[in-house]
């Protein structure tokens, strides 16, 4: 017998990620310059990291033998979120806080609830703790919250839930999502993911923290790699009971963050004209982009992200054709969506760029 | 019934990881001064970053908002080695390699058999899988081959073996390793972790990576986090059949190595003079404590790492009497060695203050 036969089934029969193409790859592939190219792929900030964090990991540089410490921003998120240190797990960007859920929560036997179209994760940290991912049906490419409560099975024991929704951009308001929660059964772990949060304009930014008091059951993921613009360094968090957050804690790696990622993100967090300005940037790039979509008379879903989503006559063409232009973009056939390229907002710049190659490959 | 009831009923069982008591936490409990405090309790480098690392890192600040790619650490890695670069897993840390390895072929009805005395994560990946850990009998403080081999079981599908030992520095000679390995089942996966391997002298070091061509079910780690002086950065790697690495893919989160981490242990693979004075620093440290222990009278297990370890009349007393004037060193009792205390091999300085405050303990 092969040796990979001794593997788990279930991890035999996981397909990898699909990130979305560096630079540096089409570059190699298409014989490109570095700097020709525009990535609008994978939801990154334009505005590149916060200067505070810039100059904090700098600061740290010089203590990276060491093995890293969390105290410092456990005791920030803490502060900042009013919730004990001991409610908080950090994580190598919130994919591992995510992973951390499905392994204390999911094996062989059990289910987790989570919408079509919904973050690849879900299914992914599902499918690699051996559990059944049962995708629901959206409603206008959105979560449809009685359609996810109805599929809840006595084996589930995760529903994973992002607000706003990547890749569709979809949003829940708040009193809707809260209704729904306090809805579901207390045996199931709600995994509610803001990764996207900050995008959302102050009237509908709700301190969901506070509803951790009343929801024992629920746990809050958070990243640092969107709008704080530090995806490259790797550092998120999940906002829990403290029982949650012990359960997580034990099968957490000592060391699973760094040293510079700890920093950068201590200092992010007070950095709000950084936050600010790319609030603003974002507001004002998806107005270009989105008036650009419909001089195009082509199709969007309206996004509370920094990213949109629109649909084309053939996809998988016109991204090669925006690809052989230096402009990446994600294909979203992956996520049951084959007629659908997302585009993430950039700068101004990049975005005319985009428009552009778009109309070219039209 | 209470939510962490659904929990894993072996995710409940574990206790997190001890790690060394970081400089930060000790200064804040005793009211001492950062500086003032010496600390040799993790097996990191005296010496830091290598140079041309630290100026990797510096160039490399400035795209900390885009995802990382690892494709430029895994050609290198491969011409390094002679593998193909599908033979090579990047981890977070060798720890998450291993933590990979675990997922992948352990589970609930399954087993692993490691050694006593050995790494703290091999029975914690093990029992975060579910599975069962077998610890086996040491002999000398060291792996029992014959005896690891007679402790396998149909249900056993991992073999963890460290080389040298950690925490007791042990060593098997390259013939003999190889010889315990060929006589094992081949639907065993032997996990050989080479955290220390750098620090074994030229002519006892082979290139176990020759070894994977007729040894398929043999998953070599190694790390940046020891001679290479990157241990806050967080990154280590796995070499394997092409098979078993893309098993591990499977299950690896695609972000698990941040964009600095990958950009220093580039660098650091070249930076031949780094190492080199590191291995030269380690082996005076070495007789430098060495040579004081016995001075003092206490019995040491001869150390093939950057670390060793010696016993005493009481050594949580005496830890705590260390601890009191500012040095760190490793209990280790969570090992299975309540009478001994592991010490990290310093600079000249470093070791000259632990051994003036052992002696003030003693």
């Amino acid at each position: 017998m092969a040796l990979s036969e001794q593997s788990l089934p279930y991890v035999r029969a996981i397909s990898p990620y699909q990130p979305g193409k560096p630079i540096t790859e089409l570059a190699r592939e298409m014989g490109l310059a570095v700097d020709r190219i525009v990535k609008l792929a994978s939801n990154e900030n334009p505005l590149g990291m916060s200067p505070k964090a810039r100059a904090a990991v700098l600061a740290a540089i010089d203590d990276l033998a060491r093995y890293p410490d969390q105290f410092a921003l456990l005791q920030a998120l803490a502060e900042r979120s009013g919730l004990d240190a001991g409610q908080i797990v950090l994580g190598n960007g919130s994919n591992d806080v995510l992973d951390l859920v499905a392994r204390v929560f999911l094996a062989p036997g059990r289910s987790a609830v989570f919408a079509q179209y919904a973050f690849a994760v879900y299914p992914l940290a599902t499918l690699a703790a051996g559990a059944e991912p049962i995708a629901v049906a959206a409603r206008d490419y959105g979560h449809d919250p009685a359609a996810m409560r109805a599929a809840i099975r006595a084996d589930t024991r995760v529903l994973w839930i992002a607000n706003p929704n990547n890749p569709t951009g979809t949003f829940l308001p708040a009193a809707v999502l809260r209704d729904f929660i306090v809805s579901l059964p207390r045996d199931v772990v709600v995994v509610l993911d803001e990764a996207y949060n900050e995008y959302l304009p102050p009237a509908e930014r709700v301190e969901t923290s506070s509803w951790l008091a009343d929801l024992p059951n629920l746990v809050i993921t958070r990243t640092f790699s969107k709008i704080y613009g530090l995806a490259g360094l790797r550092i998120g968090y999940a906002l829990a009971s403290p029982a949650i957050a012990d359960l997580l804690n034990r099968v957490r790696q000592p060391f699973n963050c760094n040293n510079l990622a700890l920093a950068a993100a201590r200092a992010a967090l007070d950095d709000h004209r950084f936050v600010a300005d790319s609030y603003a940037l974002n507001r004002a790039g998806m107005e270009q982009i989105v008036a650009g979509l419909k001089r195009l008379g082509l199709t969007h879903i309206p996004s509370h992200g920094n990213f949109v989503s629109f649909r084309l006559a053939d996809a998988a063409r016109t991204n090669e054709k925006l690809l052989r232009q230096g402009v990446i973009v994600r294909p979203i056939a992956g996520y049951g969506l084959p007629d659908w390229l997302r585009v993430t907002i950039g700068s101004e710049g990049e975005n005319a760029r985009f428009l552009a190659a778009l109309e070219g490959a039209l």
